[in-house]
């Protein structure tokens, strides 16, 4: 029987393959007393050792196909197995306690997993929290004979269907043959949804019941578009869908043939649209998408990874690589935005009740400057290799914006007494994130050559609304008329000054905002690589000017969000 | 010698008197092995037995001096110390490990200490915590013949000095000894600053290093105006301050003849200044104090002290009791607004990484409209007893509002069918406390009769700056420009839709804030009871015309919020 549901469309597309449920197998046991604890603890051995093994040649064998950050995540694992610590915490206790291997290792890496989960402000620690639960559903496995599911055997085209999919999942998954990703947990911003986007695989999150619902190897169509999974579907539905996905398959052929092309709008306005990125690892790809600039680059992952400050030469590194692979577009650098969630290995960071509204980003900055000035000084000297333009997160006051910008003049002073004109080609810009920074736009303006509207950030704060939690999701609404007036009046004041407007929010590669945002006259729209060409394609079909009068229609005649949606659908249609 | 320290003033006033420190003794203590464990349980048996019976005495002692809340942290501590659970664990441990009972006790309660601790998401665990703590102190005290300060043994005039206060020091302290508090830690909001200005105790918290370097028997001044303490002050300084507090003293006389005048400006226009109130407990001192009115009256005591959902019949009888109490007076009571930091025992509600962005408020009465209706229906069967009106907390966009006033029309309707007028004389209002709702108010005003702006909860989201968290508290800047222009947006928006404008959040009752808030035509101002008549005293010396044009000046020639500041009390040093 046809069954429909609907979830969260995550990641574009249309996929039609049989289900494949990711299901974990029931890994409960009985405490149990032996009586021979040599012969459990050598089994316990045995069950580390063979797991190790196991993950040492997925590694090797998956070592092509994947990044250096995504095979990082074995060795952890395989540390995990090999902790002397752990091991000797359960050895005892199957010794002194004479209970079975099982009981005595669940005993030990319970306690540390819920000691990772407790650090609820820390999402690097809840990460490790996923790893050692991984690792202790492998080790119950392989002590009782069960196997786990396994996305690297994959060998015929599935739709993957689980409750969730955490990193350990996809890091072995034989991505060629998954068609499809459906979960029943997770927003938009979720793991699965994340890394579906980024491979290009269609997918639906939040899907409740799903992999109850569904039966392997039942045929499923997903289509990421509108979030809908139908699992045995009618033959007209797949003729319906198959028509969809072709279809889809030949715009993107349409959208490659853009990759060299400039960004141009239909009566002929040369734009921007460049790609936000995590680190020089995603240099190639948003290249390959055919990104005007980098419009986001963020240097987190430089401290992150660390642990140490990463000094001046390292970081100039760093950012001189990133600039040279470019082939001259520029690099749009954000300064440090760390806080709570983000912590550094070396710089213990205050727990926080709610640390989107606390000590982060230049607020950090600000108050402990040497790291900062560390930061600028290699920006500086990174921009005698290329174009590099500096960004400050999180400004809120005008005072935080001149006592930042104070400090890069000092640096660069310095810098100039052995390097007379160096960072004369760097231009200085700000996020745009915070409502108060939003609010004072004509002054701020003022003061910088650039803003990056950061809409993420902007529409939690202006919400009140956690972007990463459910239960107010359904206030994510860029399309609110009173936001749309917000960002037209950033744009306004920027221009008043001569300031760029980019934009760097996940509302950038928004289909339905293209059109308003072009309409309020935004400069540079920046998004996730994938989302360049199809954004390109859109913008050489929209006339500027009919573009401001959609823009002045949706906030006079509309008052909500689902108003304005329908009204750029119905525009969209009509064009 | 003289020593001056500054902190945060907390609590207005000044008080002259010795030194009196609030020092907890060393309890730190040896892990010992002991030979004779029952000698040992019976040692912990008498602690606990001697402090039960201390806290009852204190208990009985006080009990005319203190409110209900304050005499159940009695019970709670007392019902800790009765707890055979963890009675039973320490004597197991006492017993099976020959461990003093120091070591036993304490491992045993740090642990639930700990877990309470865990709860970071929870502040009513947290307090859990605290009482835990107290216990903990108590007992360690009793156990090593130590005893800890007591401030209900007070006999003369004294300045306490302490690294922290909390409930369980206050709820026994003899406040008419007390001319002033010093702490080394906490904010405008802890525990101890809103405790001290309830009592009208000068006070200044997070002056650091102050419990170390004064001495017991040091005369010191506490100056709760500007935050400065001063320990063995010059005869000079002794007399320039008494000088302050006698004329503090006469102008409380002279404010206190205004308890019941009209609340006029200097030109003879008539405002409103309102109490902001927790419960039905404290609607006797608004009264006291001048109130013309209750602006907010939270409702969530009825809900966060019962084991199960209030009833209709509960809600309506404590509204009934509150409003019949009032002589005429308006009672505006908000709805429900609870949410991850405020939980409720019968509604598990799901801990969030910001609860301050989550899942509270009207966000909840929405969603679980059951709770909503029967809070709705108690309310408007109220107002046959007095003068109500209703306001609902966090609305963000226009569907929640106009879904929030179906809900309040539908249980109307029903009620109409037996009592075909009631709720005539009810207004409708809400809480402009997210941005959104402040920049879309001239849509907002057309749906209501009433907005009271939540200055504490907008100016968190406009700075996105958590209120509570002490590293971003630079953040809480009511008089920066374009959030004052943001009020006047509000203000204005309000009125041309005869919508009337009150706030009533902290700002209100900012000596500094006024004259700009009468600039912009506020209409009415809620605030702390011991706020209102300083306030009505200081509005009759405002012309409205004058403060118009002080509006102007302030978000034309000053960017900043210091340069606000300092504009503000030049012109009020003229006036």
């Amino acid at each position: 029987m046809t069954l429909k549901m609907t979830g969260t469309a995550a990641s574009n597309g249309v996929g039609i393959a049989p289900v494949y449920i990711v299901d974990k197998p029931n890994l409960s046991f009985e405490k149990q007393r032996i009586s021979d604890s040599s012969a459990e603890i050598e089994r316990f051995k045995d069950a580390l050792l063979a797991i190790s093994d196991e993950l040492k040649g997925i590694k090797e064998a998956a070592a092509e196909k994947l990044s250096k950050d995504e095979l990082a995540i074995f060795d952890v694992h395989i540390e995990i197995l090999n902790d002397p610590e752990m091991f000797n915490q359960v050895v005892t206790r199957i010794r002194s306690q004479r209970i079975n291997a099982e009981t005595a290792f669940e005993e030990v890496i319970s306690r540390v997993i819920r000691e990772f989960e407790s650090m609820t402000g820390n999402k690097y620690m809840q990460e490790r929290a996923t790893d050692f639960a991984s690792i202790r559903d492998q080790v119950l496995a392989k002590l009782e004979g069960k196997s786990l599911p396994n996305l690297q055997t994959l060998d015929h085209p599935v739709i993957v269907v689980a409750h969730m999919i955490g990193p350990s999942d996809t890091s072995q998954m034989n991505a060629k043959f998954v068609k499809g990703i459906v979960t029943e947990v997770g927003g938009r911003t979720s793991h699965a949804a994340i890394m579906a986007r980024s491979l290009q695989i269609p997918a639906i999150v939040g899907c409740k019941g799903i992999a109850h619902q569904a039966k392997n190897g039942e045929r499923a169509i997903v289509d990421g578009f509108s979030g809908t999974t139908i699992v045995e579907p009618t033959p007209n539905q797949v003729k319906h869908y198959q028509q969809i996905a072709s279809q889809y398959a030949a715009e993107r052929l349409e959208w490659a043939k853009l990759v060299d092309s400039p960004s141009l709008t239909k009566d002929g306005q040369q734009l921007t649209i460049s790609a936000n990125i995590g680190s020089s690892n995603d240099i190639l790809a948003a290249v390959d998408n055919g990104a005007d600039e980098i419009g986001l680059f963020r240097t987190e992952f430089l401290y992150m990874k660390s642990e140490h400050l990463p000094t001046e030469e390292e970081q100039l590194q760093a950012y001189k690589e990133a600039v040279e692979s470019l082939g001259g577009r520029t690099l749009v650098v954000r300064t440090l935005d760390i806080g709570g969630d983000k912590p550094l290995t070396f710089m213990p960071l205050p727990h926080e009740l709610n640390p989107f509204l606390g000590y982060r980003a230049i607020r950090i900055s600000l108050d402990r400057p040497q790291m900062f000035r560390t930061q600028l000084r290699s920006l500086i000297r990174a921009s005698q290799f290329g174009r590099i333009n500096i960004m400050f997160p999180m400004i809120t006051t005008l005072e935080e914006l001149q006592a930042a910008k104070k400090i890069y003049y000092e640096e660069r002073k310095k810098l100039r007494q052995d390097y007379p004109k160096i960072g004369a080609n760097i231009k200085l810009g700000i996020m745009i994130e915070v409502p108060l920074a939003a609010l004072y736009a004509e002054r701020l303006a003022k003061e910088v050559d650039f803003f990056s509207i950061g809409t993420n950030d902007l529409i939690q704060y202006c919400f009140a609304a956690d972007r990463g939690n459910a239960s107010v999701s359904y206030l994510y609404q860029p399309l609110n008329p009173p936001f749309l007036k917000l960002i037209a009046h950033i744009i306004k004041s920027g221009h008043q000054h001569n300031t760029t407007v980019a934009m760097c929010g996940e509302m950038a590669g928004d289909r339905l905002a293209l059109p308003l945002l072009m309409g309020m006259g935004l400069d540079e729209y920046s998004m996730s690589a994938t989302s360049i060409l199809r954004t390109r394609s859109m913008m050489k079909g929209l006339n500027i000017k009919e573009c401001q009068q959609l823009y002045q229609r949706a906030v006079t005649e509309c008052e909500t969000a689902t108003q304005v949606h329908d009204l750029v659908e119905k525009w969209l249609i009509a064009h």
